[in-house]
């Protein structure tokens, strides 16, 4: 391989870097920090540092640098390989998008962003509406742009799932709608003997940051390298070498919902401080996929976090931080963290009912973004698929087709891959049980050691070298299937206590 | 003039601040939120934005534009003629220096920073005498480039405060030298019947923010384009058009430390949320200067927050908030802030030692960049020099020679400014109170409007239009000088109570 062109790539890559991190420190300084009236400003400074970014990934001599590398690559080199072939097939699909809709796309999603907040916080879907409208069309351009045979929703899914199609997902969820029905229904009527309000009480915020920071310590957040910070959604940011941000956000009367958002984005958050510094701003260096990602945020919070191995370590830690816990049981917090019923936020959803949500995310933009269903009709037909998959009448569109920030950052085609995440997990998760025998001894002494350090060798350190089916089914020893998932649901919430 | 040119010019200088401000965004974040380990990449990419930012405005087609401009510059705009006069001053001023030096200026910063504040937090100065001494080296190159008369340090105080030289900052130092060390006793003397712990108590951090930001909100600072943080030194931040950030740190057994910093700090974000938006990016929306910036601070720190008219308004407020001031008056509050005593900290220095503080500092970074002062001496020096002005042995280095963040931001030349400002809040707020009949009224019932309004009007909106010093001229009708500053010291010191 031509050590210059390859260096050239590399050191290209390294500038490339440098834009990109900053304009993630824009968007997380949107979403923690910014005061109002920042908003248009910062709108130009995010398209103009992603204008930048592609302005130099898509130069002519960067694909000339990557012709060479192609006509002499051997193979010796895993890295190097992974390397040139992901370049080639980002420069092809990059260079297909004229810089001028890089940019407007970056500035109106900023204003959406803003806007969005502002129209949950008032349950104003008007006040989003014609930013989405926007949001559709400037994606629809973005698809002919990259072409697509099927549908347009197609070509955006290759942003988040590499080698994921449409029809795809379509048969996966078909596939699992009548088993997620039926596990979230029986489910649900197991748990009724649960009280709703189990661990009902004050939990102080400053409690539940203590609390959640001891728990992602344990499972091996560095916090010299990361931060946990407040912010409307709920999120992991990896800025930079070093600096991996949290957020999560607190319900003085449920400690859970705060908790269990931060063992997700701890996941995320392992991930992101696990990948090889070494190969920062080249594909290798990259997280693979979302789906892969998720499988991690998953994998921490569902596996590993709702287990009664797990409280047994935990429960006594948490009774020392909350006053309303020393008049329960370990078992009261399995209990409820277990419990299922339908509910109408995603993120606080339980497992049995999660992947439901998810459908009904896909088949809305799947139908939005090939102009079968309108912008200005998306709070009624979110409305009759609610009340359709989950026979809850949605109260507002705060809690409904407004809850998630993915369609105001322009991320369609974003939400299968939660559920691929889920069965990604499950499948990762069964491999650890068989290769690492008595981890759930280890849970139960809150000792990660053991499993981090399989996640690092079979996930974090192989950054985004092998294509996310193929690095599952390398860890696994199988390819990516519902089966575990599906188990897992079984196991959790229908197999005798 | 040349629209065309003109119109580059303004477009080329929107791009630049497009990377100023996100470097702004990037110090920000590293003063308040980066993780330890996020530091060394965070170096990176300051250097190269500051890098970026520089090359755009040192390409040659710029000194073209520029030259274009001035052949034909009738005078008839003053903004316009004040862009291309600045323009010039500027270019032919970043052109000496080679950018290579500008990003590794950048890069030096940053880590210098950081070591700063952890040297601070352990008291341990050899930790941070490397960083000095390179940053004191690539000063002296910085300045070399420049070019100067008499000693480097003209070359580099002209970032800070065009028009100034260390000649007539020299004698202005020493004229006021002896009148400030005057005042300073006699100060100290009457103020000694005030009990030091007239104030005592506990004064919860949640208690100094709702107060502080009371506070600021009615002197008219924005807080939907603005907000307020936790660092370890306190500054202001004039991010971007809508976002001006402050910070301050809490002390609990005293919440005048806190309040006062944030009177002060938000004296300067009131100057940055008044600049003309119209002309940002140009030098017509920019600050005129430091000394200029410090004056804004000063006037509402001291001018306005330590008079005893502003304390008959705000200590019932007060007194709502902290409990410790159940059993004390109004008056007990304006005796301890108008206390005076030779002490430790700059930046909680009373006003009538205040100056001190910085005339130490200039002649020891005059010393240090003339090479008559080694970095290795610096601490013997410090301690030598506070000795002789304050009459106080220095206990430790974190509260000695460490206590400033200034000189690890590669900022020498910028101490007197703070002088410069104090002698001009002085001038400033005794013309506002020459034009404005009854202002002692308005402070006495918490409306700082037509104060506010004025200083908009003859300072703010100004931008950098003129030099600072034609600034305060047009002002007040007469050059700066220290007349009204040593009077004010006077009357709030020494005059009968």
């Amino acid at each position: 391989m031509p050590t210059s062109a390859y260096n050239n790539l590399v050191e290209r890559c390294s500038e490339i870097a440098l834009f990109n991190s900053t304009s993630s420190l824009l968007g997380w300084d949107q979403e923690t920090c910014l005061p109002r009236k920042g908003v248009s400003y910062r709108a130009e400074q995010c398209a103009f540092m992603k204008g930048r970014a592609h302005h130099l990934f898509c130069a002519p001599e960067v694909d000339r640098w990557i012709s060479e590398c192609e006509q002499v690559d051997s193979g010796e080199d895993p890295v190097r390989s992974a390397n040139v072939r992901d370049w080639r097939w980002s420069y092809d699909r990059a260079t297909k998008l004229p810089e001028g809709l890089v940019e407007k796309s970056e500035r109106v999603r900023a204003h959406a962003m803003s806007a969005w907040a502002m129209a949950r916080k008032e349950n104003n879907f008007p006040e989003f509406q014609p930013h989405l409208e926007t949001i559709i069309d400037i994606s629809r351009q973005k698809a002919d742009c990259y072409g697509y045979n099927d549908t347009p929703y197609d070509a955006l899914i290759e942003d988040y799932e590499r080698g994921t199609t449409t029809a795809a997902v379509t048969e996966l969820f078909e596939g699992l709608k009548p088993q997620l029905r039926e596990i979230g229904s029986a489910a649900a009527r197991r748990s009724e003997e649960v009280p709703g309000d189990v661990l009902g009480g004050h939990y102080s915020e400053a409690g539940q940051r203590d609390f959640n920071e001891k728990v992602a310590r344990a499972f091996g957040f560095d916090f010299e390298a990361g931060r946990i910070d407040t912010a409307v959604h709920p999120f992991c940011s990896g800025l930079a070498p070093g600096d991996t941000r949290l957020t999560t956000r607190y319900d003085e009367k449920d400690f859970c919902s705060s908790f269990y958002g931060v063992l997700h984005e701890t996941g995320h958050g392992l991930y992101e401080q696990g990948l090889p510094p070494e190969h920062h701003g080249t594909p290798a260096g990259n997280s693979v996929s979302l789906g892969v990602h998720e499988s991690q945020s998953r994998l921490w919070e569902n596996h590993v976090g709702r287990q009664p191995a797990f409280w047994q370590h935990w429960f006594p830690v948490a009774r020392e931080v909350f006053e309303p816990l020393s008049s329960r049981q370990a078992d009261d917090v399995v209990a409820f963290t277990t419990k299922s019923r339908p509910s109408l936020i995603r993120v606080e959803a339980d497992e049995a009912t999660y992947d439901l949500h998810i459908v009904l995310r896909f088949e809305i933009e799947r139908e939005m973004l090939a102009g079968n269903l309108a912008v200005a009709d998306l709070p009624e037909a979110w409305n009759a698929k609610f009340k359709e998959f989950f026979g809850i009448t949605v109260p507002s569109d705060t809690e409904g087709c407004l809850q998630d920030i993915h369609w105001s950052m322009g991320a369609l085609g974003y939400f299968p891959t939660y559920t691929i995440g889920n069965l990604a997990a499950a499948q990762l998760f069964a491999k650890v049980n068989e290769e690492i025998p008595g981890m759930k001894d280890d849970l139960a002494s809150g000792n990660y050691a053991r499993l981090l350090e399989w996640l690092r060798r079979n996930i974090h350190e192989k950054g985004g070298q092998l294509l996310p089916t193929d690095l599952i089914r390398v860890a696994t020893g199988e390819d990516l299937s519902p089966r575990h998932h599906l188990e897992h649901l079984h196991n959790r919430y229908l197999s005798p206590a």
